[in-house]
């Protein structure tokens, strides 16, 4: 057999899907292509870039001669199985937080901290899509002026809860779009969906995640600690806040941020079209449905603060299921082999 | 004849007819009703409460004896015929950009700055939907502890662009409807919209408004100029970006402040829970959705920043054709009558 033995885990997941499409296009020297899911999914059979694959049932799974896994099952089964895998040799690539701030994990983004890659210890963590995505525009101008603040507002997709996220703001566009006019006085009718506690359909949630500490959600914890962790800057002073709005694939994100010296919106435009994996938009504003399906995150709107002076405001947004997921787990897969 | 008489300029558009529906809802003393717009719709019979009332041409109109003209017709009308309505007796209520900064024309938020209003002559501004909703929950914090700066990101609703904002929000969810793989992978197909930009049906437009200086949009420079001005602090620092949502009514506002001296989250709660006008919602987020209909401004989320230390951060929503426009006007209406 030539190339490496690869497992995607969580493999019939928006994520799991994306990586075995980024796999194939990327041409990742895959010999093997193993797929793992919950049992509730073991024994289906699955098209991939190297044929139909059954999916095994991760919990009874074998993890011999397998070289890279990349993991998108969600905490709890990261938890459990990631060291199983890495201690039979293989180097997992988790897209979960299970990991993410244990300090043995490097949590890397691809194109900003490469050389963490290095220290693994058979994990890596991939990092939360939305502060990925920011990453890539803010990283290039905190190595030149030294991030100090910033204060983040999100505009995230369904998709960045998966399938469902997907199929629920489907469902309610169909109920809300019977009755538009409803909507304008408040005598709309419930489309009762589970997945988020009020409706996603012509609305927007601002309360993205799980509620966690002192107000804040897990989502917004994540872009506070994985920013800090990833630039290595543990004072960094981060104010977010997370807000799903009814778009299918791009998380958007309006940042203001201020740095150790006064930037100038000129050379900050100019530290961002030389990062890698970022396009700069100088003439249009870039929008989730311009990044859909693209592997570059774009950034536009860069200005300096009319604020607070001295900073610089921007606008980011990139495909949460390929930079913001899959793209940055086959790119850290890729640093490693 | 009873009550007054009483103008509704601009009256076929969506602010227009909401201030139809508040001046009967609240049963502004009407006496004599009469509506006016464009020659395009002169001629044109609209229901209103008090019947079937023919639009007069805005252009040819007579004044005499109107008592309140309350206007939402756009900024180059307001600023032609304002000016001839006051100098007929008129009190005008302008819903337009057009003379909010003018130093003789008092710029009023019902509930915020009423006193404002007395020193009007002939003229009063009605403000920016969005800084509108956002300072009924900040005046309250600002009076008590002094508004130093603010960052602000908007999720604005497509009403806030009137009719053609909702018949465009419509007319693309249709058109991606029926293909939503498409949105996923950009394979989409242009709706061909004529009002965005881009497209706004499953999407975000960050940069709700037209261009203006330093990078920022009309919209974002009137956040920062009617703030200073309605609150009476000509030095807070505002950081606005103002990002249009597939919303159909309801501009929810994402805010952190820092005030002269720290802010608990326990205070701040209770500044706004005494505030007219504004319901503060502890468990549950307001979307909006929720304040879609409804008179009052609905803030959530209140806590204490994480970045920075000392602030509030909250999150803001109201009805842009209610508190954010026609409700307003009427109470600014019923402050001078």
């Amino acid at each position: 057999m030539s190339g490496l033995s690869v497992a995607v885990v969580g493999a019939t997941g928006a994520v799991g899907r994306e990586m075995l499409a980024t796999l194939g296009r990327r041409a990742f020297p895959v010999g093997e292509i193993r797929l793992m899911a919950s049992a509730r999914s073991a024994g289906t059979r699955l098209p991939t870039p190297w044929g139909e694959v059954q999916v095994e049932d991760l919990a009874t799974a074998d993890p011999t001669g397998i070289r890279v896994a990349l993991f998108s099952a969600g905490g709890a089964r990261a938890k459990e199985h990631a060291p199983r895998f890495a201690a039979a040799g293989a180097v997992v690539v988790d897209n979960s937080s299970a990991w993410r701030m244990d300090p043995q994990v490097p949590l890397v983004v691809a194109g900003v901290n490469d050389e963490a890659a290095r220290a693994h210890q058979g994990i890596i963590a991939n990092p939360n899509c939305t502060t990925m995505v920011l990453l890539m525009a803010v990283a290039p101008l905190h190595r030149a002026a030294g991030l100090e603040a910033m204060v983040v507002a999100s505009y995230q997709a369904v998709s960045g809860s998966g399938q469902k996220g997907m199929a629920t703001l489907t469902a309610e566009i169909e109920h809300f779009r019977r009755d538009l006019g409803a909507l304008q006085h408040g005598g709309w009718a419930d489309p009762g969906g589970e997945l988020y506690a009020r409706p996603i359909g012509f609305n927007v949630l601002p309360f993205a995640g799980n509620p966690a500490e002192q107000g804040y959600t897990d989502e917004e914890w994540k872009l506070v600690n994985e920013t800090r962790k990833i630039l290595d800057a543990p004072s960094v002073a981060v104010e977010p806040t997370c807000v799903r709005v009814p778009v299918m694939v791009g998380h958007g994100l309006a940042a203001s941020c201020w740095f150790s010296r006064p930037l100038a919106a000129e050379e900050a435009e100019a530290l961002i079209q030389m990062a890698p994996g970022v396009a700069l938009w100088r003439d249009r504003v870039p929008t989730p449905l311009d990044c859909a399906g693209k592997d570059e995150v774009l950034a536009g709107r860069v200005r300096e603060t009319v604020g607070r002076p001295g900073g610089i405001s921007l606008w980011v947004v990139g495909d949460n299921l390929l930079k913001g997921a899959a793209l940055n787990a086959v790119q850290i897969a890729e640093l490693v082999i």
